[in-house]
């Protein structure tokens, strides 16, 4: 099939694309390949240990190869017109709404030890995100600015960046593989998309759709990498010539090495990395609300999200009543393997290793006075991932649980007295993503919302909120900086060029 | 004099101001104050090599006591309204338009060499910088989202960031002070400035209007810190917990450190570094306007401009007729002593080594094979930092005059036969500030300005062009990236807040 722009042919998608029985391919200059060196890496099954296939682990070679072709589309691809993108983005949306129903499920399920509801939430954002992009191709605008200067016009356009590297992590693998690449390709560029070594079935559904669609060869390339070969092609593909700008969703340890190779060759970021949401609930919550909002936020997912609620400040003369209702809401939440029972609310943490991080944090804050009002610490399930709700009384800024994110099912309490002292504790963390505060005086909590360093302070909602366009992102420290989404993505993924336009006769005074 | 909203009284502005044989202190906390450990350093006159005056030498001490009055000031500057933040701009406006006739002329000559075409030129922008900034004060404006979920509101507010670090060079030392500072003040922010060790007294001048203007105690600080101090003070301020951004303006090579500072504490920064701004010149220019913007362009300040026309691309067709018109024109130029005749074009380079430079330059280019059209990489006055303009044929790509900023009167001429050609010539280099392309045939030129990989491209006017409120700046690289200026710059120096004001009774499926 050739395009009407003269583009060459959509590929031929790959049979063995969403099979798990199958080994997982690179997907360079519009073909699917195996590493030029024939690397492979496995991909394990968390809750069981088991291995489920091997998947391409791409080389320097192929990361260069990649690039080349990217910078090559990006001539044409920049310069192709909104209404066509926008066909191809909305194409897309459908594939990949169809393949959230079809196939995701199971690679949710595999890969990531996801519940059916964390695969609807996937599909509801990740194609949102789409349809989003979609209709934020006619928005690109730039500025006739006024001038001093009569006769003369000065323009201002955003243009593309050119090629564009996108990581992005496991834990939402259809929605956050969207995110990073959508923007950007609206915007005009192409994308070098560099998957979780855990999860690139999954993260190649969100491809297989964009090729499906007819997007160009060369626009978006998908090289997973193994986690031993990571640190090297990271730097290599930072550091490359052609890579004009770096998305990074996942750890801010690995954040700061990815700001740090961006400077030296001074290049902008985007990054989204960690969290460590407070909930400051004050003593006039509406505390049923609070209660279903601190649930909602802490466990979906088995909290294993970066805007998680991971500190419940809890005013103190309701601190009783709060604690009451929570635990009593919590006994609601069903905790099971996922692979017997998809409907379960909670299921396995990512690996044994997350298991065995949060026990760590929970010990820890037991050992320095903290309180279990429910949960004991241990683990279930094949491979020891599955963990019930805890609920932790007696938190304090000095536990390393209040500092450090737990990405655990867990609700971390601390008390408080006043507004003050709660915003206190609130911006005691070097991370910045999401808050909430709950009140039922809304010029209270707006107040407090507006104290407190986040890139998002909700008011009587969870901290775990998005919605298509919402400009979700840290405001600098361990969550990262920049925006994703809306025009605030378009402002990140595009550059301005001041164009003026001069009249003939000018003299100057030299 | 009390405010009426509450904040202490104005300072007292020190009598030393604007006088060069008395000392300069620090301005912290609402006071002139010697440095913390009596510390000074001697600023010199480039063009006769004598001692001036000396100026105090900040410590970490009283950066550390700077920058807490300054987040103590954040508190109360950033909920201030609109109206009252405007009238303190237009007042400094005034204040600073009457000081750049009184007080900045001597003290341009004296510190950096600066004719009084080149003072007028910083008041033109340093005060349109000012008003542009108190226009901004109104236009800070949030967003309601629309949103999926009935009976909920999403705001998303634009908030300062806290306290901003500003570094601003020498060669612009009031246009370059007023665009550090006004639009983080005007946003919100409170604001440390770390001047040039070489002209602290002439960017003084900007910090002492904005202080008569009634801007109140805490929100503007003023530290220079000698150069054998910088680095330190420099790492230690970047990196402090309190500073929420950092704006620099000044080399690449400086450029990369604080980056790299920045990055490891995932901080945001705006970078203006260098430029190599290309002018491509099409076969069907208007000859007398192209030499016209070129003579301009590579010589004003004596080609001290981050945005100075630093390689000329000529189609070989007019190469000729182009030469024999731009040898005739420079002719005009007046080069002398500034300090004998203030109204010279072309008087001293910035230092000794300045000088040096540009002729190491010239030297390697000619034993390269370029020639000297005019100039004879002589130079004179008292300190030998006059040099007449130079023109260089036949430079090529591989020659370093081509690849590094010479920051010196030179023009410097490579061939061209194709439009691709020339594009290709013009992102041959790692500099993206500034660029501009001449023809008569308008839709061409554009085509070529929007290849052309610069912050700004413009066509048939010269590559040194700003105005108030245009946003100038790199595209990555060596020239850096951020804009201060106009909506760009508010931009840059807030950050987005995302607030969802929830509704009561929400179920989650959990």
């Amino acid at each position: 099939m050739a395009t009407s722009n003269g583009q060459s042919a959509v590929p031929s998608v790959d049979s063995s694309a969403g099979n798990l029985s199958e080994p997982q391919r690179l997907f360079i200059d519009g073909a699917y390949v195996p590493s030029s060196d024939g690397a492979v890496f496995p991909v394990y099954n968390p809750m069981t240990g088991s291995r489920l296939y091997d998947c391409a682990s791409a080389t320097k070679d192929d990361y260069e190869r990649a690039i080349q072709s990217a910078s090559v589309a990006f001539k044409t691809w920049s310069r192709m017109g909104p209404s066509a993108k926008r066909i191809i983005f909305l194409r897309a949306a459908e594939i990949l709404e169809k393949y959230m129903e079809t196939e995701a499920p199971a690679l949710m399920s595999a890969e990531v030890s996801g519940t059916r509801h964390w695969t609807k939430v996937n599909a509801i954002s990740g194609v949102g995100n789409l349809r989003e992009a979609a209709s934020l191709v006619s928005q690109i605008k730039g500025e006739i600015m006024p001038t001093d200067t009569p006769g003369t016009t000065v323009l201002v356009e955003r243009q593309p960046l050119g090629v564009v590297l996108a990581i992005s992590p496991w834990n939402a693998p259809a929605s956050l593989t969207v995110r990073a690449i959508a923007t950007p390709l609206i915007c005009g560029n192409t994308v070098i998309l560099k998957p979780s070594e855990f999860s690139p079935k999954n993260q190649h559904l969100v491809v297989r759709a964009m090729i499906e669609a007819g997007l160009p060869k060369g626009c978006l390339h998908f090289l997973p990498v193994s986690a031993e070969s990571t640190p090297d092609i990271t730097e290599f593909a930072v550091k490359h010539q052609l890579i004009r700008h770096v998305n990074f969703t996942g750890s801010d340890r690995v954040g700061r090495i990815i700001a740090g190779y961006a400077a030296t060759c001074l290049k902008r970021c985007v990054l989204e990395l960690g969290g460590k949401a407070p909930v400051i609930i004050l003593e006039d919550a509406n505390i049923d609300d609070a209660v279903e909002a601190v649930v909602f936020g802490s466990l979906a997912n088995a909290g294993q999200v970066c805007m998680s609620t991971e500190r419940v400040l809890l005013h103190q003369t309701i601190a009783e009543t709060f604690k009451k209702a929570l635990l009593a809401r919590i006994q609601s939440v069903k905790v099971g393997n996922h692979e017997e029972d998809p409907h379960v609310s909670i299921s396995g943490l990512f690996t044994a290793a997350s298991t065995k991080r949060v026990q760590r944090l929970l010990n820890d804050a037991v050992s320095s006075g903290a309180k279990l009002l429910c949960g004991d610490v241990s683990a279930s399930g094949p491979n020891l991932t599955i963990m019930a709700p805890h609920v932790v009384d007696g938190v304090t800024p000095t536990m390393e649980i209040f500092q450090r994110e737990s990405f655990g099912p867990l609700v971390c309490l601390t008390p408080f007295t006043t507004d003050d002292e709660a915003v206190e504790l609130a911006n005691n963390s070097d991370y910045s993503l999401s808050a909430s505060v709950f009140s039922k005086d809304v010029m209270r909590a707006l107040d407090i919302a507006r104290q407190v360093r986040a890139g998002s302070c909700h008011v009587n909602n969870p901290s775990v909120y998005i919605a298509a366009g919402t400009p979700n992102g840290g405001v600098g420290g361990s969550s990262g900086y920049g925006r994703f989404g809306g025009m605030a993505g378009v402002l990140e993924f595009t550059e301005l060029k001041i164009i003026s336009l001069g009249k003939s006769g000018v003299k100057y005074p030299i």
